[in-house]
Order: C-alpha cells, then sequence, then structure tokens
C-alpha cells in the first residue's frame, strides 16, 4: 500500500543499472526517512543541473558544462599526444591511472553498421580534420579490446595512412598481477603472439 | 579530469546505501549518456516530488502524500486488527504477502534509551491513545526479532494490560523452506521452545 509519490520514486529509481524492484524501494525507503530528506533533495538537484547543463566538449567530446572542457584548455597537457576512446568513461579510467598527459578524442561509440553507425556517426571525420589542423605528432588508439572497438582503431588506423602522423594501439596482454592459470585463452594467445624480445 | 557538476553528480550518488564512489562514477556516466537523458531528469523530478511532498500518515505513521494515509481509510480493512511495526518498510513487506487485512501503527523505530528514544520519541502514547479510542480487538506485535524489537514489543505488551485488548506477537522459528543444518542455533533454540503440539 505505497502512496503514488512513492511509487513513482521506485519507478524512477529502477532506471540505475543494476537496481532492480527490490532495490529500488530499499533506496526509496532509505531516502524517505527523515533523516535522508536533505541528501535525497541535494541528489535530485545535482541531478538536475547535471541532466540540464552537462553536454559534450565541442572539441574533444567529454562531458563538460563549458563549451570547451579544462583538459582541452590545459597548456600544462601534451598536445602532440592524442589518445582516442569510445566514451567518457574510458577516459575517467585513463585520467585515474596519471600516466597519460596529452589530450583525448572521444568517439561517440565505436562503428556498428548494422545499428546505422558509420564513420560520420561516431565523429571520425573531424577527428581526422583536427590531426590535420593541430600539431599533433602521435595517435593512440584506446578503442575497447572487443569486437567493434578493434574494427573501429583499424578504420581510424586506415585513414591516417596519409597525415604521416604516428599511429598506436594500447598493447594486449596478461593484466599485471594477472595468473595465467585463470587468464582466457584468447588473451593468452594475444600475449603469446606479442611477446617482446628481452635479449638475443 | 571530470567537470564540477559530474562531480558533484557523482558525490550525490553516493548517499544511497550500497553505492560507492566507483558506482555512483558508473551511475553518473550512464545517466550522461545522451539516451539516459531523460530518464535522469524523470528520477530528479520524482525524487524532488517525494523529498518534498511525502510525509507520514497523521493516523499510522506510514509514507503518504496525504493527510491520512489510503489505508487507513480504507473501508475494507479490518479496523478490529492492528499490526504494530517498527518502520513503513516492514509495512510494505507485510503487505507482499498479502495475508493481512487489518490496519497498521508504525512505530519511529524502537525503544533505544542509549540514543534518547524512550516511548514518546517513538509514538507509543498515541497507539495506547487509539486501543482506548478505537474499537480494535486485537494488537499484532510485529516489531524486529532484535533486542531492541523485542523490548520495544515487550514495553507494548505490558502497558496494554489494561485495555483488555488481546495482545498477539508475531511467531518466530524455521523460516518456511529453511533447513534445520544451516539454521543459527538461537533461532534454532527457539524453534523447539515453542513447538506446537499436534497431538497428544
Amino acid at each position: 500500500m505505497l502512496s503514488p509519490l512513492t511509487r513513482q520514486l521506485i519507478e524512477a529509481l529502477t532506471c540505475l543499472q543494476g537496481i532492480g524492484p527490490k532495490s529500488a524501494q530499499r533506496l526509496a525507503f532509505q531516502l524517505l526517512a527523515d533523516k535522508s530528506r536533505s541528501k535525497g533533495l541535494a541528489l535530485s538537484q545535482a541531478l538536475l543541473a547535471a541532466m540540464e547543463q552537462v553536454g559534450h566538449c565541442t572539441h574533444c567530446g567529454i562531458y563538460t558544462e563549458q563549451t570547451v572542457c579544462e583538459l582541452c584548455e590545459n597548456p600544462k597537457r601534451d598536445a602532440r599526444l592524442l589518445c582516442v576512446v569510445e566514451s567518457p568513461a574510458d577516459v575517467a579510467a585513463i585520467e585515474q591511472t596519471s600516466h597519460y598527459q596529452g589530450r583525448y578524442y572521444v568517439l561517440q561509440g565505436h562503428l556498428s553498421p548494422l545499428d546505422g553507425k558509420g564513420p560520420e556517426e561516431i565523429g571520425i571525420p573531424y577527428l581526422l580534420e583536427r590531426l590535420r589542423q593541430e600539431p599533433i605528432q602521435e595517435v593512440i588508439l584506446a578503442t575497447n579490446s572487443t569486437m567493434e572497438g578493434e574494427a573501429t582503431a583499424h578504420y581510424i588506423a586506415t585513414h591516417m595512412d596519409r597525415t604521416r602522423i604516428r599511429c598506436s594501439r594500447i598493447a594486449h596482454g596478461v593484466p599485471i598481477g594477472g595468473e595465467l592459470e585463470y587468464l582466457d585463452g584468447g588473451t593468452l594467445a594475444h600475449a603469446l603472439h606479442s611477446r617482446i624480445v628481452l635479449a638475443t
């Protein structure tokens, strides 16, 4: 016997990934508790502000409420390096390593002809345009290691031929700390094939 | 390199139970994706409406945006039965069984003298008042089976003495479908002690 607004809140919460009807009800009751009301209100306002104001950086495509993002405007970032990824979440993952000081270009996903997503739809022409106009010396292709990600990387690599810019792909192999015994065959085969010579 | 509004959204999302910083970031990126914007806006509005408008039923204490809830006003519910629980979530749990047709009284938690929560703070005087004024024939104490829940049930039972209303406590024992082997000792001891005679 839940009130209409409570039911509406529960249903709205199920839009969150990994939150089913049971968890949504638990969260709704948690937020409705007297001591959580202010947090619930703050969440509602943060959501509204983010949904209405956060867009894509016109230059690199990451989420920002400005026209051009802080990262693109930061003179300390190396303008000669450009890392190409599939989504803003990938930028966050790379930034968290703090091992990359270049700039980014975020595609709108990956090539997927069956879904009608060709090079134009995911923003490859603008990427090639940037390569022609900016003093970029190396493009690091960091699309996912899936079929579509590989196809997208391959497409960009072949279309960069004329630019004479160095093009690299992030390494694939055994994860650091990973045990061979538990690794899938595909990764292990790739790691063997792409072995690096230490001494001859 | 997240924008201020994105960071704010991620931090606000961590107020949800079971959502840590990693999950919050994943959810924020999910909501910021172009196809999820409308769902994020809907969630923000549902949250705002619920936080601002949902209060407690003045009669039984469950969450509602009306003064008196649908359940209290429903003439089909048996006014002779009153089930006492610790929180609105407990009402939802009992309602989902659809095995109870009476009414409810929601305490504001349980007795907890160390936290300064005495009988007045959790609404016991108003409950006793209702028992005197309404045609209630049985009070079912459905507080949790914790130390505090038991103490609260005990307190209500002893203070109901003079009203001559039947007072019962929900049964405790082996969960239906439960295997003895995996049950904790306390529950098993209780189940043995509270055994029901089938034949003599």
